[in-house]
C-alpha cells in the first residue's frame, strides 16, 4: 500500500484500530457474511490510508452519498448507477461469470430489462414501430463444443434512435423488446434496430461526479442479449458497435473487444435477406454467434 | 490479496476492468480528486474480487445503500452511522490527528456538539440540571514540552444519565454542554455527570447490520471535550470510564487506551473539593491532563 511515510506510533494506530473493526464481527453467526464485513473493512480503511482522506473529504463522502439517497426513487436508482459507473456492476458480473473456454462473455444487465416481452417468430421484428434504421440480427447459438443448442430462449431489448427504451416513454408501448428461440440447427434471425448511445441519467450527484471528473454519462452503442437453455449457464450480454463514437469509454465499461461486432450499412434500396420492403430507409446487418457455458461453469 | 485460484482469462479480465475504470478518471483537472476516485476504485474492486461477491449480495448491498438513504432525513444520518460504525470516522479522525510525541489522542467528534453552549467560570456546572450523578472535573493543558496553555477554550458535552443529549429532549433545553477556559496556570475545574452507556440509533438498517452480526449498539461511557488554543492543533477527544461495562466494544471504535480515566466514587455525605452540598447523592471525581500538539503538527 502506497501510504506515506509514517511514525511507528502513528502506523500502530491506524493498524490497531483496523483489526479491533474487523473482530467486532467475529461473532457474527453467518460465516459469509462476517467474511465480507471484514474484507470491506480492511479495504475501505485501506483506502483512507492510502489517500489520507481529509475531514472535509469525508464530509463531501457524507454529503454525496446522502445526495444519492435523496435522488433514490422507485424509478431512479442512483446507487446502482454509482456501482455502474465505478465499474462495480461490471466486476460482479465478471467474477460471477468465468472465463470458460470461448463461452461468450458477459457484460451489466443494466435496468431496462422487462419481464414478459412479446414472442417473435424467426425473422420477426422485435422493435414494434420504435423509430431507428432497421438492423438484421443472425446468429448461431452453441455450446463450447460446438454443438447446436437447439430451443435457447433469447431475450434481445435495446433503446430506439432517440435513446430512450420503450419504459422511458410517456404510454405504457411494448416496444424494442421480444423474445425468441433458436431453431434445430441453433440458428436465429430478426430485425432490431441499429443500435446508438445514449447517456445514463445524469442530472443526480453521481451525474455531478462525471462531470467533475471529466467523464462522459455516455453509453457505447448497444443491443441488449440474455440467451438461456437448460444446463446452461445464463448468458446476459450485449454487442457493441464496431467504430461507434463512444466505444471504450463507455459509461458504465460494459465493452469487451469479443462483444464489439461489425455492423455493416447498406444503402436504401439494396435488397433486404427476407424480402422485407425498406424504402428510401438504409440498413445494417451484424452477425452474433454465441456459445454458451455449462451451468456449472 | 487472497483471491481464490484463477484462470489466467479471468485473472486478465478481471484486472484489465480495473485498469480501464481507472485510466477513466484520468482526465479529471482535480488531481486531488483523481487520485481519490482511482484509489477508490483499486479498493472498491479489491474487494468486489477478494470476496467474490455475487449478484445476489450486490442486490442486498444496493437495497442496503437504498435503505440508508430512505431512514437519513434532516435529524437523522444513516451514512454516517454507517462509516461510524465500520470504524471509518475513527480512521478518518486517526489520520487527520497524527500521533506527535506526547499529544492527547483525538476521538471521533459525533453529531452532538452545538455551537453556542454556555459559558461557565472554573468549578461551574455544565449538567445545568440534566440528570446524573455529579462528577468532578480537573486538569490542566499543556504543551509538549509542558508548558500550561493558559485561557485555552474547552467545550463539553455529555449524554444524561438516561443516555441522551438535550438536542434529543422533547423541549428546547440546554443541558450537558458548557464551554469554559483554563486559568493562568492552564488548569480547569468543573462539573459534569458521571458518564454511561447508550446506544446509537438501531431502529435502521445500520442497527440491523449491527444484529446480524451479533454487533451491539451501546457507546462506550464517555464525556466529549475540544480543546482549542491558538498556535495549536484542536484537539476533538473523550474521556472513557475505566472498569464501563461497553469498554472496548464501543459500536463506534471511539476508545483508546490512553483516554481511558479513573473515575472514583465517593460514599453519599463525603465532602466535595469545592464545598458543593449534594445531600444523599453519591459523586465521582476524574482528573485529564490534555496535551496539545502545535498546529503545524
Amino acid at each position: 500500500m502506497s501510504t506515506p511515510f509514517l511514525s511507528e506510533d502513528q502506523l500502530a494506530r491506524e493498524v490497531e484500530l483496523i483489526e479491533r473493526v474487523e473482530r467486532s464481527f467475529d461473532r457474527a453467526d453467518n460465516a459469509r457474511l462476517k467474511q465480507i464485513m471484514q474484507a470491506l473493512v480492511r479495504h475501505l480503511h485501506g483506502f483512507v490510508r492510502e489517500v489520507r482522506l481529509t475531514e472535509q473529504e469525508w464530509n463531501t463522502a457524507m454529503q454525496f452519498l446522502t445526495d444519492c439517497g435523496r435522488t433514490t426513487t422507485d424509478k431512479r436508482q442512483e446507487f446502482i448507477l454509482l456501482s455502474d459507473v465505478l465499474g462495480i456492476s461490471m466486476q460482479v458480473i465478471s467474477v460471477n461469470n468465468e472465463a470458460y473456454r470461448d463461452a461468450t462473455e458477459a457484460t451489466v444487465f443494466g435496468p431496462f430489462f422487462v419481464q414478459g416481452a412479446p414472442l417473435i417468430g424467426h425473422g420477426g421484428d422485435m422493435a414494434f414501430g420504435a423509430p431507428g434504421e432497421p438492423c438484421w440480427v443472425v446468429g448461431r447459438v452453441s455450446d463450447t463444443d460446438g454443438t447446436p443448442v437447439q430451443g435457447a430462449r433469447i431475450d434481445v431489448w435495446e433503446a430506439d434512435e432517440d435513446g430512450l427504451y420503450d419504459v422511458q416513454y410517456n404510454d405504457a408501448r411494448t416496444s424494442g423488446r421480444a423474445h425468441l428461440f433458436t431453431d434445430h440447427n441453433g440458428e436465429y434471425r430478426f430485425w432490431a434496430l441499429t443500435p446508438t448511445p445514449y447517456p445514463i441519467p445524469d442530472d443526480g450527484p453521481v451525474g455531478r461526479m462525471l462531470s467533475a471528473t471529466g467523464r462522459s454519462p455516455l453509453r457505447a452503442s448497444h443491443l441488449h442479449f440474455m440467451v438461456s437453455a437448460s444446463s446452461y449457464r445464463t448468458l446476459v450480454t450485449h454487442i457493441f458497435v464496431r467504430g461507434d463514437q463512444i466505444g471504450w469509454a463507455d459509461s458504465v465499461f460494459g465493452v469487451k473487444e469479443t462483444l464489439i461486432k461489425d455492423f455493416t450499412r447498406h444503402p436504401a434500396g439494396t435488397p433486404t435477406p427476407d424480402g422485407r420492403e425498406l424504402g428510401q430507409q438504409t440498413w445494417t446487418d451484424v452477425r452474433f454467434d454465441i456459445v454458451l457455458a455449462p451451468a456449472s461453469a
